[in-house]
């Protein structure tokens, strides 16, 4: 395969692996202001709750290096861009306050040392993640994961999807259900490239599938990624993910969520105050497929639809919370507050 | 609309609305063998445990019509089309003995009475158990359905979706929550198509979006249709259905599953005992949609797919199972056999 990053910064533009047309064609945007930044995230080229994080970092790079004075507006623009995600709005965080504390004339470079710093602060954290997981799930044979959680979600491997490499890396693993995700199919579109990729024994599900199968007993553990975990443990996810909690629950098997601690917004007292991003209605109308371009109906045209791309786990659901600075299990009660610096 | 009926034999044919293209295309099927009739349920043409079990009492009908030795090889043919629901069974079962009591020379036309008795009691079914679960769920405002229960799906007006139907002329009802069902989106697009028909307010979401608006205090009661009850209350429905009922239960809203008893399976002592339908790899990789005609790929070709079409709910999550004999509320533990003639 020709490309081996997500994202990759060249000095003059942020290139991004465009999401959108994975798995059919591998192809390359240029991204060279915030508003490019900031379009490919709401487009979902970039996704992911890390990957956008480092993403928007680049993005207020980019911007200070063509106009100085174009800090407050990229920073705005940027963390509009979706709003469930805290990466996101740390990381522009984390970048303006790296301008604002450099002399005049050097912002631009503390900027994209920032950026680049969140960078490589996230591939460590993938890779530390995976060894924590690993350890955690060490002997699983057959594991669920939802949405996708890999190379293309995070820098580095990526979360759950790291994961399930090492754990596969190891030697147990037997075999992934990999849920398909509608509407967007970042299951059947992203997880199955990159389990191709990692020549990982894998089978395809439509989403709906994977509580019936959890209960049949052919599922050892889930795996999922998350967007936002406020401070009591709640978590925020790819809709879909409460109802893989649920089974888990109840056929007693580990329902395991991973994400680096930027994705822990203390700020937020429990999952009530997340703000869950509701898409727009095409989406559910229509899908993408690898024939044809452009969207293709599903219903009848003008159909009205609900579109919540994220859904909440509550805490007592959650098994264990992997982290690049170890495990919490809120489930038992453990806080998750204390996983962070 | 041109179709009024999902089913109709004209003495010469039994003329099948084609599911398969629906919203996009109203166009029948003439059937004029057991054969052809296995083969419409086979590849889902026709659908919903209760049609098909009238379609395959008429498919009988046709077999004895053309060929008086045909019998037991089309009550074969026909009750290996589909295996989990088991008013396909039954009704073959009806026919054949029918056939088997009458004297050499009327077997034909008592194929044929017991078939068309078959379709007026499932047709009664429909309004009576409309009418009880209309009772039952008095006042509800915001539902949710899973898959096609109407029109589509059993003779007169359906099961899950009759009981909508009724809610709505009774006028408490604002709003229909439709899941889209994939792989083969019965929701997207059969529900909407009868929806549409039927001029109640609707909106559209991805099967997976279902548990987390129910747990944001979105919905006020789930109903659904099943596939076979066994008879201590678990039941076979729609792969999907056993999330819904997790989420029901959790949110403490009622989960209400509606059927005529002719899909209560006495000799099946629990869920363990159905046999769970995996249908082709294929109906996951690919969709169906309204533009180009022909599968369309979401993901790479040749990825292995899991496809059961069926989950099993415990009798525990069923608040209430609606028939046309009445309602048992196997959560309270009531037995679904009580409701047996």
């Amino acid at each position: 395969m020709s490309v081996e990053q997500a994202l990759r910064f060249d000095g003059d533009a942020l290139w991004a692996l465009d999401q959108t047309r994975l798995p059919w064609q591998e192809t390359e945007l240029a991204l060279r202001s915030a508003d490019d930044v900031a379009d490919a995230i709401r487009r979902l080229c970039i996704r992911g709750a890390p990957l956008i994080g480092v993403a928007a970092g680049y993005g207020v790079a980019l911007a200070l290096a063509r106009d100085p004075a174009g800090l407050e507006l990229a920073c705005e623009t940027l963390r509009r861009a979706r709003p469930t995600a805290v990466n996101l709005a740390h990381a522009v965080a984390r970048v303006r306050a790296a301008v604002l504390g450099a002399p005049p004339g050097e912002q631009a470079a503390a900027a994209l040392a920032q950026a680049q710093a969140i960078d490589a602060e996230e591939q460590a954290a993938s890779a530390e993640l995976a060894r924590h997981g690993a350890q955690l799930l060490s002997g699983t044979g057959r594991i669920l994961t939802h949405c996708n959680t890999g190379m293309l979600a995070a820098p580095g491997r990526g979360t759950a999807l790291a994961v399930i490499a090492e754990l596969a890396q190891r030697g147990s693993l037997e075999l992934v259900l990999a849920t398909e995700s509608r509407p967007l199919l970042q299951g059947a579109r992203l997880t199955v490239w990159e389990l191709v990729r990692l020549k990982i024994a894998h089978q395809l599900l439509v989403d709906s599938a994977a509580p019936g199968l959890i209960a049949a007993g052919d599922v050892d553990a889930v795996i999922v990624g998350c967007d936002r975990v406020a401070a009591n443990g709640d978590v925020a996810n790819k809709v879909g993910t409460y109802a893989l909690a649920l089974a888990a629950a109840a056929a007693e098997i580990p329902f395991v969520v991973a994400g680096p601690t930027s994705t822990i917004d203390p700020s937020c007292p429990t999952g009530a105050q997340i703000e869950i991003e509701e898409r727009g209605e095409e989406e559910v109308r229509t899908v993408v497929t690898g024939g044809e371009p452009g969207r293709w109906e599903l219903t009848l045209p003008g159909t009205r639809c609900r579109n919540p791309a994220f859904d909440l786990t509550p805490a007592p659901l959650v098994t264990a919370l992997v982290t690049e600075r170890g495990v919490a299990r809120p489930a038992q009660g453990d806080s998750v507050l204390g996983l962070l610096p």
